[in-house]
Parts: C-alpha cells; sequence; structure tokens
C-alpha cells in the first residue's frame, strides 16, 4: 500500500478506505480500553488521531508509543466522532520504527523554553512552532523564487569566498587553507597569501550586490538569494553572523521602478503567505497571544494575520528623508523628549524614529528616500542638490528598515570622485568600474534580509528561531 | 512610454506600434544610407534589428553606437524585409546612455577564446554564449525549487560556517577572526580558538547532508540547495573550490523510493530545459558542432538537445556493483587491456569505468547500487551481506557520476560500530546520533552537483564557465 502523507489524509477524501501513514508520535493519551495517537509526519501542523485499541495491540506494544517515537500505520480512515478533527484512523495495524524512551527524550509534550529549544535545535523541528517556522520559511523562499522567475530576472550565484573587501559593510570571516600556526611569512614580515589557496587573502562575503550589477548590466535583471555573512560581535534578537540575502539588481530602473519593485515584492510575498500558509500562520498566530497575554494590551503586538493584511491593504506612503525629518522635529514624542536619540537632518534613523513614522504617524508602510549621502555607501547616486542620494529604505511596522537599497550611481567620473572622498580603492575594482566605462546605464537595486523578513512573517521574536542552525558570537554547534 | 523587454517584441505582438527599447548593442553595420544594430537586452539570446536612418541621426550620435554602447530606442516594430528575423524597428529617436570606447573594450564582436572571457567574467555576462548558460542556469535553479515544492519538500538553509568536521567528505576552508599574525595561544603551545568568533575552530560546509538529515527526520522531505567547499588543489575542467549543491533527503523513503526520486528528478529538469530553453540551447547546440567540427567524428558529442532527448527517452538501468564489475571484466577494453585503470571487485569505478557502462554496454543512463561498505562513507546503510552498502550512483554519458546518494542507516548501534570502525568521532555528533536515538526512520537521500549538472544541460567543456565568478586555486578575482 502506497503511504500517503497525513496533510493529504487529513482532506478526508480517503474516508472509508484502508490507509498507510507514517510519522512521529507527538502524544498519546487513553484509557483502559483506546489509544489516542497524535502523529505527525511534518507535512502539516495538524496531527493525525489515530484510535488504537488496546486489546487488540496490547500493552507491551502501545507503552513505547511514546512522543517522538516513530510509526507505520495502516488503518480505515473515518468521520470522527470526536471534536476537534474531522476524520480519524482506526488502526488495524502498527509497526514502530524506532522508539524514544521518555526518560531521556527531551522535548516531551510540555511547555519548553525557545531558549532550550535552541539548544536542542536538532530536534526542534519536531514541535509544532518550529515546524510551522521551517514550512512559512520554505513557502517564502519558494514565493521568491517564483516571484522573480514570473518577471523574467536571472538568479545569480555571486560568490561566498571574495577577494574583494571594498565595500566595507562590515567586519569579514577570513577564509584561508594556511596553517594557523606559523604560517608562512614574506621577508617584510607579513604574511605570505601568495601560498595560500587563492594566492591572496579572501573573506566571506557581505553582499552580492557589486557582482549583482555585473550581471544586471548584461542580462536585465538579476537577483541574488545566498549567505551573507558579518563578523560583528552582536549578540542581539536581531543578528546573526550568517544570513541570507536576497538582493535584486536591475538596468533601466530608477529610483521610482526600484520602490514600485519592492513594494509589488514584498506584498506578493505577503499575499503568498496568506494564500499558502494559513494553518501555520493561525498556529503562530495563537501562540504569539499566548506568549503576551500577560502583557498590557498596549505592549502587544497586532495579530499576526491582520498586520499581514494591513500590509497588504495599504500603498506604502513615499517620504523623503527631509520630509520625515520635519514630522519628527515637530512629533509629541520628540517635543515631550521621549526619543532616546537626538533628531536633526543628517543623523541615521533609529529604529525608535522609523517605528515613530510607520506605526503612529503614517500607520502604514513607509519608503523613505534621498538620504545624506554621509550616511550611505559610495555606490548610491548622486542627487542633484549636492547633499543626498537616491537611496530608498523600506519601513516595516514593529520591524522598522525591511529593505534597503537604492539607485546607483552609473556616471563614471561622479562614482570616482566619491570613491576617492570614501577612501575607496578604485583600481582594485577595475571589474566594477568597467560597467560605468563601458556602456553604463541607469540601474537599481535593494537588498532583503531573508531572516528579518520571516520574523515578520511568523511573528517569531528571536532571529536564531527563524534559522535552522543559528550562527552567533561563541555558537557555531550542530 | 513604458519600455518592452526585447524578447516580448521579438514575439511581433506590436507590429504597427510605436515601442520603447533599451539595451546594448551587440554588432552595427550598414551603408552610406542606413544602419542596422543589433540590440540585446539579455531577455533573450535573440536580438532585435534596430533600422537607422543615417541622415535623420547624423553620423556624429551614430559613430558612438559601438558594441556595448548602451541605448535607449524609440520606433515603429514592423515586419521585416530581410531574413533572419521576423520584425525589426525602424528608429525614430536614439538615446545613448553609455559609450564603448571600441578602441578599449574587451570584448569586440569577434571570436574570443573561453579563457580571455572568463579573465574578463565580469563582461562576459554581454556574450550571446555566457548569456544563454546563465539563463538556462536560472532555469534549472528554478525548476529545482519548483520541482520540490511541488513535492512538499521543505527548501532547508544548512549551515556554511560549520564547527562540525566529521564527515571527512574533503579538504576545508578554515573560517576565523582570530589574527592571521601572532594568534592567542593556550598555555599549551596552540591557537586558543576559545578567543576565536565562534569560540571553537570552524570550517565551511563540505555538505549539508548530516544536517538536512535533522530536518527530514521532522518534516518529512527536505532539500538543500547551496554553497559548498572543497580546498582542494585540483586545476581541473571538473573541479570548483565554491559550488553550489542540492541535497535532498527524505524519511520513510529506502533505496528503491530514493532511486524512483532521482530518476523522477532528473527527468523533470531535463524536459524543463526543452520545454523553456530552446532558443539558447539550440545556440549552444550549434556552438559545440562549430567548436567540434574539426575533431574526428568519433570524438564528437552526441548532439546537445538529441542527448538532453535521449535522458529524457529512456529508463534509466538500474545494476548492482557487483553486475557492474562481472561487466566490466567481460568487456572487450577489459580484455584488449584499454582501460588505464584495474578492474576488481572492491575497486573505486572510474570515468572510464562509468562511461564504458553508460555509453558502450547498456546505452542509456544507469543507476548502479549496493557499493564495497569500504569505499562508501560511514552513514549508509549497510546491506545484510555485510560487505556493501546501499549506495546509489547515477551515472550520465560523457559526465559519469552526476548524482551520489544512499539509504541512511537508522540503526543506532549499526552506526555507532561503523563510525568506530573507521575513527569518526560520535561523541561530537551526538546532535547527529540523536535523530537514531529517538524515533529512527530508514531514509534516504543524494547529491547533486549543480554545475557539473549545468555543464551536462549546456555542453560547455569546463566547469569555470557555468558559475558566474569560479573560485579555483590562486583565483578569487572579481
Amino acid at each position: 500500500m502506497k503511504r500517503l502523507k497525513i496533510k493529504e489524509v487529513l482532506a478526508g477524501g480517503q474516508v472509508g478506505q484502508q490507509v498507510l501513514v507514517k510519522g512521529w508520535v507527538r502524544t498519546k493519551r487513553g484509557s483502559k480500553n483506546v489509544n489516542f495517537i497524535a502523529l505527525n509526519d511534518g507535512s502539516t501542523i495538524n496531527n493525525l488521531q489515530v484510535v488504537a485499541d488496546v486489546e487488540k495491540f496490547g500493552e507491551s506494544l502501545l507503552k513505547d508509543i511514546n512522543t517522538s517515537a516513530s510509526l507505520a500505520i495502516t488503518g480505515e480512515l473515518v468521520e470522527s466522532q470526536g471534536s476537534g478533527q474531522a476524520v480519524e484512523l482506526n488502526a488495524t495495524e502498527i509497526k514502530i520504527y524506532g522508539k524514544a524512551d521518555p526518560e531521556k527524550y527531551p522535548i516531551q509534550p510540555k511547555k519548553h523554553s525557545l531558549e532550550f529549544l535552541r539548544e536542542n535545535a536538532h530536534l526542534r523541528f519536531r514541535t509544532a512552532t518550529f515546524s510551522a517556522v521551517f514550512r512559512i520559511r520554505h513557502a517564502m523562499a519558494f514565493a521568491i523564487h517564483n516571484y522573480f522567475n514570473s518577471k523574467g530576472f536571472v538568479y545569480l550565484h555571486t560568490p561566498i569566498i571574495t577577494g574583494s573587501d571594498a565595500e566595507g559593510a562590515g567586519q569579514m570571516f577570513r577564509v584561508s587553507t594556511l596553517p594557523a600556526v606559523n604560517p608562512p611569512m614574506t621577508e617584510e614580515g607579513e604574511i605570505n597569501y601568495a601560498e595560500d589557496f587563492f594566492g591572496r587573502p579572501t573573506n566571506l562575503t557581505v553582499s552580492g550586490q557589486l557582482e549583482g550589477e555585473l550581471g544586471a548590466t548584461a542580462l536585465g535583471e538579476i537577483y541574488t538569494f545566498g549567505p551573507t555573512f558579518r563578523a560583528e560581535n552582536s549578540n542581539t534578537t536581531r543578528h546573526l553572523a550568517e544570513f541570507w540575502m536576497i538582493e535584486p539588481e536591475m538596468a533601466f530602473y530608477e529610483l521610482a521602478d526600484n520602490m514600485d519593485l519592492a513594494e509589488e515584492f514584498l506584498k506578493y510575498l505577503i499575499k503568498y503567505a496568506l494564500d499558502n500558509c494559513m494553518d501555520d500562520l493561525k498556529f503562530l498566530s495563537n501562540r504569539l497571544q499566548e506568549e503576551e497575554k500577560n502583557k498590557p494590551a498596549d505592549q502587544r503586538s497586532m495579530e499576526l494575520i491582520e498586520k499581514l493584511q494591513f500590509v497588504l491593504a495599504n500603498d506604502f506612503v513615499r517620504c523623503t528623508y527631509t520630509e520625515a525629518i520635519d514630522i519628527l522635529l515637530n512629533s509629541k514624542p520628540y517635543k515631550k523628549n521621549k526619543f532616546q536619540f537626538p533628531v536633526e537632518w543628517g543623523i541615521d534613523l533609529q529604529s525608535e524614529h522609523e517605528r515613530y513614522l510607520v506605526e503612529k504617524h503614517f500607520q502604514k508602510p513607509v519608503i523613505l528616500i534621498n538620504y545624506p549621502k554621509d550616511i550611505k555607501a559610495f555606490y548610491m547616486k548622486q542627487n542633484d542638490d549636492g547633499k543626498t542620494v537616491a537611496a530608498m529604505d523600506v519601513l516595516f511596522p514593529q520591524i522598522g528598515e525591511i529593505i534597503g537599497g537604492s539607485e546607483r550611481e552609473s556616471d563614471y567620473d561622479k562614482l570616482m570622485t566619491r570613491m576617492t572622498e570614501m577612501g575607496i580603492p578604485a583600481e582594485e575594482m577595475w571589474w566594477y568600474m568597467d560597467t560605468r566605462r563601458y556602456g553604463t546605464v541607469p540601474h537599481a537595486g535593494f537588498g532583503l534580509g531573508f531572516e528579518r523578513f520571516i520574523l515578520f512573517v511568523t511573528g517569531m521574536g528571536n532571529i536564531r528561531d527563524v534559522i535552522a542552525f543559528p550562527r552567533t558570537p561563541k555558537n557555531a554547534e550542530f
């Protein structure tokens, strides 16, 4: 008999038939006469209720059916008499693949802290919360590929190991095969990188953007979706040393096109989640409400599904940085000294400022544009005012900046001047400069941190809980 | 006016209308009265022929329209009078975004060697060959996600930086933030990794399989698609230091299910290429025939599209390793001493042996199973004969092994015994052992090297030509 997945069985089409299911026990409860086994195989948040007659199977078999034991069960699918499920399986045959000693198996069916589950990241996929998170993460990754493919973008794998450290987007991890102790040295007393694997110092990439521009200025529209790395010693709920980033880059796009794409893209993803992940979202919404039920009402999050619908329902506000500073300077929290950080033209906006704009002032997602050039990267298009660049940040409720991007400076001379001002070694980036030297075009792009976006969609509070095996300072377990 | 992509314009729906296109010049030719500009924007291998009246636009504008100059052109789309294209564009307005000095731009419209283009990898996307390769690479990446998503697999991002070096699949790159010169040392005179970023030695992953098994034994079916690394000093046309790998891993799959999946998967991808990439495939087929036209007929490759159709049309032969050795021992090349490497039970098959089986003996793709345990990894399921493991290699014409996989050993005791025999430190892999300790299930998986597969689909001969920015010994440019 062909095994069916539980998601398929729960749809109910096989009522009255014999079916074979396989999975792991979530819980078992029962009476003297009958046991109820909640079986899950990862295909859905919902368990299949299996009814096992005690007399038929015997105590000695049933006593080994504990949480996380793995089973193959054949039985008749029937309409459920109890509440909570439409169908259930009357077991006729039960095979135990593997037991899970309840004295030793760490994740028993009781409330565990997220910290504890993080230490057991190899087993946390077996919990309802984490199976929901990782199914949603999958759905969002797929939706990203689907979106860009349907628009004719080319998925480009930009390099992970890079000899380029010119962007200066953050501290980098060194990659080497030289002996760590007593590496070969030059006569000048420096490491002899000529003997290293790549014949030069290399690091892990902090962004695929610069290489992405090379692809876009030939293939038209590309996107990256790969791991990126920051060796920052940040032990927060928002930082990972290894995370995944999506970076589309488009020839012939100006800033307004870039904004339109970012808004359409985010809405596509959120609609995809609502259309395809509702069971998991409902579970996570309940989890979040449960977690926050003891908080004062004004500190609770917006209900998860409502929050996602809120993003879908609203046009994103488009506002210049200069206008935003004015709004902040005229705001109640500024006047009442409630902001922790100062506000004046030229500052890098803090999360409290971004959230005020989104949650209090506009009450909509916001795209801020035209930032002061001195707080943005060298490659951003210089505006005619001489002070600002054609940057854009998309700000979301709760989370603040979710996308950062810009139109790129396509004028060779302006770019070169800015690089010189900022001390960026243009000669090492001859390949990047070539895109402006030969057939330069207006182009634009942005970056979306995948895990921060998954935090938003799942309502989870710690970024370590939305990536399978988080890498953070002093932690590379599994 | 909204810009249209050239792929759309060439479909011809806008004949008789004014259209706006943007792109890069591939070639320009012409007479005293009229210039013909072949414009490409990366959306298709085919160029749009633009007809520009010399008198209308003037010599001074037209002289700047050289290969790789970037243009925006408005004009009327008309049915083409000439041969070679169905439609052409009568230009009414031409804007030059960026010139490309023909004295300096390296990729002029003449034949360049692949080596030369590799040194200009930042610009080779602008050639017909490489735009075709990278569009096909994109299509195959998308097809991979589409295939697994439609089957309910979860895309899992396994870690890139890993503290685990137990698999021993190859030499690894070290990842560190300790100072390269004079790193902190312990009193015992060893590097003090407690002070390193992760508090332990870390490397770049060689495979996501072990972590993939953690996902599969909870979520059911997962796949990875991410970069993997080998610090092997192999300067060949088949090796990269950084490459992308696809590794599905499935709970409740035995060896036969694993074979079925691998065959269905490969056929799905190849059918997707034939259905969606025919223009690019035809171009690459012609390129290959051109490249090989001076070879003797018996050394030429099978025509590219025919080769792809050949894989689709045939059931893959399933054959044990032991049977394969018998076939080889009874083969003409063996008897005539034509094999370079020896043949006997226990050897690791060489490419010449694999190709004999596929191309001469069976004349079909072959799945070889049940290899000697001593030439395979510790985690493979031990067969009852005590000598072999439930490994499978999928062998393709020309390329040999394209997929390697196995059913995994799910029995805790057998796995532990084998690890002890092979000197694998099980205690460091407590998390891996836990999947066998708690609710173990039969499971299986395989790995597909993405670039080797792209070599097969595109007919390219050097793996450095199917990844955007290849990383190889002494080379990490761009």
